[in-house]
């Protein structure tokens, strides 16, 4: 996230889904090696922000993610023109990807691993196949923004990992938004990275 | 400033300056040896967070902040209950204190060197004295956000130190609330303390 606090930059369309300047918080893991390889490409670097994105693609076993960070739309399957090529046909995921929707439709599966699976029952349900998917790897909580606060608000969070971007965007997707009555209070950090590249890496566990 | 990025928390009053919970974003500081000394107290500890008090009072030669942060009042100085008591006899900066204020006011002389001047002709203005007064020192924009946020849509601030305590407030004053459209976009994160306490200090300049 920016320093302010955002995700996303403001007015996030179909053509730019992370919103005005929202690209510039990724920008450490799309040159990262480990990145570029899931998505298919060659070279990138090899510096701490390439072991952060390692870490996180060796240890998750599946993904929670909200209908539209899945396909950028809303409403019925039928009226949505992203509704399979948001992602490709060889996703970055190579694992199984929950898709939280109000509108039901049959999984989906794609090259290298990734499948999607439509979850209509809820936050809870999502983690519970998730979970069962992932066998001994961890359940990856994706975004966006709202569906991350659902599960905080729910207490579902094991740990976050903040990656702090040296940018202040100055409007856009608040990662926390509003009171959050049921997200744990206080937490404990238990790692912290510093990159070359000026982004910190912040790890923080609910604490016990 | 807490993980969700308020630096007090909600319903300042008088009696709880810093708001519901916002203390806690302080307790890495109140506990330093540093800092308990700079308020005549002994003991304390001596670990990195108290370096990091250390430093930014040793180099620091004039503080500027808010009217609001002087006193927890606005208006008139006669109808202020604590145009005078708030910071007591022997306040902790122990240097010339810059007060930006609608109100004039002669300035106030307290104990162990720290001076108060109010300043009525605006932030720049502020800047200049305070920069005058700090002599080979940095002058602190102290707080609270709203002067924080002047000094950054004017382009006057050259680093930032920012505390990040594992914390969700839920509510509360943001250090980074609105646009800044004058303020810096992309910063230099040139430094990242991590403290047995879970508080993450990182430094960060105006990218040149």
């Amino acid at each position: 996230m920016s320093l302010d606090g955002f995700i996303a930059g403001p007015n996030q369309t179909l053509e730019e889904p992370l919103g005005a300047g929202g690209e510039q918080l990724h920008e450490w893991a799309f040159a990262a090696q480990a990145w570029r390889e899931a998505h298919g490409m060659e070279g990138g670097e090899t510096n701490v922000d390439n072991e952060v994105v390692e870490e996180g693609l060796a240890g998750v076993g599946a993904t929670v993610m909200g209908r539209r960070m899945f396909s950028g739309g809303e409403g019925p399957w039928e009226d949505d023109p992203n509704a399979d090529a948001w992602w490709g046909e060889d996703p970055p995921f190579h694992h199984p990807v929950f898709v939280l929707t109000h509108h039901p439709r049959e999984p989906v599966q794609k090259e290298g691993g990734t499948t999607f699976t439509f979850v209509t029952d809820g936050i809870e349900s999502a983690l519970e196949q998730a979970r069962a998917a992932a066998g001994d790897g961890d359940v990856a909580v994706a975004g966006g923004a709202d569906v991350v606060q659902q599960y905080l608000e729910a207490g579902l969070i094991d740990e976050m990992q903040l990656h702090v971007v040296p940018l202040l965007l100055g409007d856009g997707v608040r990662l926390f938004d509003g009171a959050l009555p049921g997200a744990p209070r206080t937490l404990e950090c238990t790692r912290v990275i510093e990159s070359p590249t000026g982004v910190t890496h912040l790890t923080y566990r609910a604490a016990s």
